[in-house]
């Protein structure tokens, strides 16, 4: 997405360890109109594929992910994130690890609310590993639904996390993937 | 706001300890278009207010935050929560006390993303005592800028948040106001 790339090399900005700050429009400040048009963008590429539900996990996924939906019509089902792995039986859980906060997250979602009717297009405004989106896909497995896809904002594609699920045959698409970055500059993998 | 009181009637569930379960279509699940009809609620109440910038909190509230925010056509800001009290020197930061967890916890916003020149309406998916609106209100006064009104989609008027800022001249417009609850049914209060 030309307009996104724009964007990042115009506001975003490069931070030591690997950080792409972006945070004016889309992880801290949310530039709405913006990202009305990304959820656009998704819902060009998913349209024909009967979406019932978009599953994202708290917290800077949630906005992208509504006004993706409000394209689809269908409800955001948002995982919640806690340091426990104390939890009822009526949720689906998975375990994330995160390499920028170096620790270990159980993401659920109640079972109540994925069924194995149930279409599923994964949002999210980063992938870097990959875990995230991993953690999602099992949940979605563990429900006996349907994943159409994964549509994620911003790639990191140097940390393979895209890659790897691509090669698994999981639909990945993300309207920018970066594929070097540094304080000298940002290149971006041609698509 | 009629259709959110049936769907409360109809859809929600109420639990021991005050809590009112609404997470098939607010704070887990969101109903996008229905929160779209919120979002509209908020806009027809506060649109001549120049509101530039919408201020939630992690992580229910944002779905809310950027439905409404995409008819004001403005940012959303959302703060972010820690447990933490180790903050950097660019943020405005308010301490929240959570009567339903019982624990307290730091909100932060980047001061780059909060200017005297804002016109701010707070959004949130609840209000209960009112903490984490007082919060964030602390957050608007700290950057110098303007609190247009405060906009919450369930108040639970018995344990006081709304009346406390009303009587303190704040504009708090919520879109339904619980006066009673308990297993044998909801009271609503009369707008």
């Amino acid at each position: 997405m030309r307009l996104l790339i724009q964007k990042i090399l115009t506001e975003g900005k490069v931070l030591e360890g690997n950080i792409l700050k972006v945070d004016n429009f889309l992880n801290h400040m949310i530039d709405v109109t913006f990202a009305e048009k990304m959820g656009r963008e998704f819902y060009k590429r998913f349209k024909g594929k009967n979406v019932t539900k978009i599953l994202t996990v708290e917290a800077s996924g949630i906005g992208l992910s509504c006004l993706t939906a409000s394209k689809f019509n269908c409800p955001v089902l948002f995982a919640k994130k806690s340091n426990t792995s104390n939890l009822s039986h009526d949720v689906y859980s998975a375990e994330v690890f995160s390499f920028t906060h170096n620790i270990k997250t159980i993401i659920r979602v109640c079972k109540d609310y994925l069924k194995p009717s149930d279409r599923v297009l994964i949002i999210d405004d980063f992938m870097a590993n990959g875990e995230a989106t991993r953690g999602l896909i099992d949940i979605v497995k563990q429900a006996g639904a349907t994943l159409v896809g994964v549509g994620i904002a911003i790639e990191k594609g140097f940390q393979g996390g895209g890659d790897d699920l691509r090669a698994k045959g999981i639909d990945v698409y993300s309207l920018a993937i970066i594929d070097k970055m540094g304080t000298d500059g940002i290149e971006f993998r041609k698509q």
